[in-house]
């Protein structure tokens, strides 16, 4: 859904598709389980890249590491073999090896090749600390929390503070799910590209808006918190691009989260994987060589320039949509509304 | 205990320590967990950086991709951060996840700072794919197979089919866990590094034992399986190095295992770590900066011989110490030792 | 200098040093030599990372790449050895070759063992493409100009169109050399970081100075260019890092840049190269273990926020210190100044 | 010509081209220029990847660094962009920036839009230290000799103690330049690769020929030397290869050095660069998107296997090729020959 309007209109140089999600790129779906109550604010998302058989029909792919303080999975051989083969699972730190084990069962359910003539499969779990306002060392999540999540997987799907997003805390304002998309034309031919965030990561001193310091203007007599946490950003995108070029799209990411004010702190796990919906790679040789298209790279300006801006707008997404949040302990986190509204902000 | 005499003295250029295993660096422990029976042939390795506490006192270390068909968990922050904070754990592939759990139950309980103050934990989980003697669609690994290793962890351990190494296979031949060591002089003072590797790639054709070609004298009217498997070279010293330093000792790990004969096939994850024992890294900062010791770049070359030939051995040891085995499907490998004798083959 | 003040005082959130300067990094030193005049607008540029002997005393460094289309020499061994050994040197990007040549001859004229027992010598030598201003295809820069810019570096220097800068553009506008600095304590020590830019990228509707869209704001009615050209970043500081470290500061320097609107175009080669002063690496091993101070990582989010806004700062600084060029053929450039009265620009 | 029968036929898995030379794919062609006399033993060599115009026809292409000790140009572009759009070119380290300049010269005279339109270029320059044998501080390569091994480019050339290996040394031993091929078939197609070398590495006692320890049967009572140097190794082929691809192709060079012995000593730059004679890509871009075969990754193991082979038998064929030379000073290099004989060597 991206930035709402009632703030003035937020500034874009290129229009997002139809919902201004990551699922404006066609065969993309998304879905959540929310964990929330008590000392509990935790959760899944998962990420389907097509909606048929990821595993015979793997997208290409890259990852990039912005700032390697990270526990994710699976991301070694995505940078090999240029591919993922699997959907994209969120959640919390400790519960990475859950999620994975529960990635392998329902690829495992679904492809009776993994582990006999087929090798075995690689599972891309994505992972942020939201130890604030969730007790994560409960290990709240299940392997059935996985299943809901991939079940519930569509086109339409909440941002903010829900599933892998319900505990993540973003400038020290409640952060989460954010996800925002452009469309775009490349010598006539329209490609649409789309981000989803699990944004945790930033102090409020450096929060910018639309390149307006609101973090600062808010923060005044506040007490500051120290810099702490992660950004995952995952880009799809249908325009034909190879593993190397999708790697160049997955460092713009890093442009994207530096507009909204982020110095990538120390601690802060911030990954961006980039994938291309165009051209699918068959998981066993047919014999002949493979034909794939992709762009030239001089007409690549465009897409870089999506890719950052979408991943701005995402990141403000996730914190404009979650709400209020009180957690473990009575930890607090406000919505990003709350200082927007305070500071009296209009683009 | 490295390569046995009786086939005429393993060909060394540096000596090994007094038990030829990874611990023979000092502090280091390692310990299994074998799974075996019927078509059940896996398990769980552990190996301990040092006796102390790793998540306050961590290891400078560093990781180097070989090749990427690999599932491994961690590595990301290893390469970010220079350090090991955990054990470092080996299983099959499609038990990452479990493993992944029980080493964050494991850290939690020893630590109750974590995902409270001190952040969360980065565990270290590496794997091979042990489906041809392992029903490895069963998830055979569970949380406590993996508390009992660390159980039994000490300075002597075996090698060959054991632990994680129960299943797998090395040059179409049984593999599994194989250990050696070298001690050598820098300036004057003496150090030691110690290899322990998870083999499981090659095929039979490629194998060199000490640069003669055995596989081949082997063969002749023998079929050849394809190319595949993985290997894990994990390299521990107690001389003083930098994490910049430690990379460039691990990417010599290709060079040992080249020359046994393998090429790195498509299909195989390679990855190869590397830390020092010798001056530990603080979780937090103290404020005053660190003095960390390390060799001059120009006193590396012994180090970087000593880590090419202790992993050629180890490969060899691996394969030497593991028995003619039968497992999933009645699925065989033969023992290195068959085929030596077989080839009369003597150094 | 860094940005002037008549347009409302820039906003910092850390203070810079007394010049405002990569040389307020104790030590430093720059100097250029400027060829302008007719068809040529190009130029040499030198930075000597301290006062002494860089052979024997070598500044630990790294070099990061953001995006890669460039042709910048000495890279690969600034990031295998973690050492910078010669000054640092810019100029256009055909007369790379001139510059090497006479940094050879520099380094052979002072140091008599290289090419005999000391090996050979690594000259840095950065570039960007000032073919829209200078008839590059020329070469116009001779080594004499590399000695004279040698022979002119001091504390004091000039920004704006001179030495490497004077034929590049930045944002459709006149780009060249930027400096800035920052100063800041850590756990009650004081350290110094400073930036050098080449600045020679973007399109002027992507410009944000301090936030503000004042590329859209001028453009309106005027014809967009096509994004091109590059970026070089030098970041030094007196702060104790290790290679690894510097690495992760000199990855910094892409936020710096996305916050000027920049995303790094398809033909930008976009580099940046960080070192430290402290802790010298001496040439050869002197056979004891060195013992090299560095800060703790977590210690490192007030160098990274330094690295991000330095930069930043020197990018704008760059072009508001160059003035309107008529270059090669006529092709002109305004400068920054004309824009920021145009829009009449205060912060 | 590769490794003589007269030692009793090289032991290959894979069968040689016509030539047993790098030009055996087809299109490449590769030329000398030798400066030889009293302390001068220096020269280079070029590659020319194709026929045609290789800037406006580029070859895809990859880098990958072994050990980073080395002052090789243009290495950042090919990594990025995926291409060559130059020449090869070799020499000695000093010589690398006039080498860059005849290389501007050459793209320009042949290239008008370059410096105009088209924006750069981006010459690949490759080199050794010959310091032992050559004056290196002399700088004795000129422009005119790279356009004079330009000019004499073909398919039958020289190696050994010629070109860029005049006064280069390996395994303490006359090395320089060294070529092979293979021919394979996958699915049905037949391809060749060929490697060229620049072996400039390695100290005797670790010599290996075929896995036989020839250095250190023939060192016994003799003097070890320290190890230093540097190798170069280019892979071509006409398989069609992505980046990607072609960079895991780079990587197995370090395992075709392993095998001859070497552990990569810390002042070695060995850098391997992978490039495909298959699917051009264009200048610029024409529109539409690119339609590039490539193997599937399946299919890479038999390409693998040949880069280990044909890069393991080009060290040796340049040592082979090379006579017994005194260079500068009276320093001697004995040829492999001379070893051979006196180890009384037969495979």
């Amino acid at each position: 859904m991206g930035f709402p309007d009632c703030y003035g209109g937020y500034p874009r140089t290129i229009q997002p598709g139809p919902l201004n999600l990551i699922t404006d790129v066609s065969g993309v779906q998304v879905g959540h389980t929310t964990l929330s109550g008590g000392d509990v604010h935790t959760g899944v998302t998962v990420l389907l890249p097509h909606g048929g058989d990821t595993f015979h029909e793997k997208c290409r792919a890259a990852v990039h590491v912005i700032n390697g303080y990270g526990k994710s999975a699976g991301l070694v051989q995505v940078a090999e073999m240029g591919t993922v083969e699997t959907p994209i699972f969120f959640t919390n730190t400790l519960s990475v090896g859950t999620v994975f084990t529960a990635a392998v069962r329902y690829m495992l359910e679904r492809n009776e090749d993994i582990g006999r003539k087929a090798g075995t499969v690689n599972p891309v779990v994505f992972e942020c600390n939201d130890g604030t306002l969730n007790d994560i060392r409960l290990l709240s999540v299940q392997e059935s929390d996985v299943f809901r999540a991939l079940e519930s997987a569509g086109t339409r799907f909440e941002e903010g503070a829900v599933g892998a997003g319900t505990g993540m805390s973003c400038y020290d304002l409640k952060g989460g799910i954010g996800s925002s998309s452009r469309v775009f034309r490349i010598h006539g031919r329209q490609y649409t590209l789309g981000t989803l965030l699990l944004t945790n990561f930033g102090s409020l001193d450096q929060l910018l808006v639309g390149g307006i310091p609101v973090g600062r203007r808010y923060l005044d007599a506040r007490e500051q918190e120290p810099e702490k946490g992660s950004c995952i950003v995952v880009l799809a995108t249908d325009a034909p691009l190879s593993g190397r070029q999708l790697l160049r799209v997955a460092k713009r990411a890093q442009s994207g989260l530096a507009r909204t004010g982020s110095c990538t702190g120390n601690g802060s796990g911030e990954i961006a994987l980039a994938f291309s919906t165009a051209g699918r790679v068959p998981h066993a040789s047919a014999g002949e060589p493979l034909a794939m298209e992709r762009l030239h790279d001089d007409d690549l300006n465009m897409v870089f320039r999506a890719a950052v801006e979408s991943t701005e707008e995402s990141v403000l997404s996730s914190m404009i949509h979650a709400p209020h949040t009180v957690g473990r302990g009575g930890a607090q986190r406000r919505s990003l509304r709350e200082v927007l509204d305070a500071v009296d902000f209009r683009f």
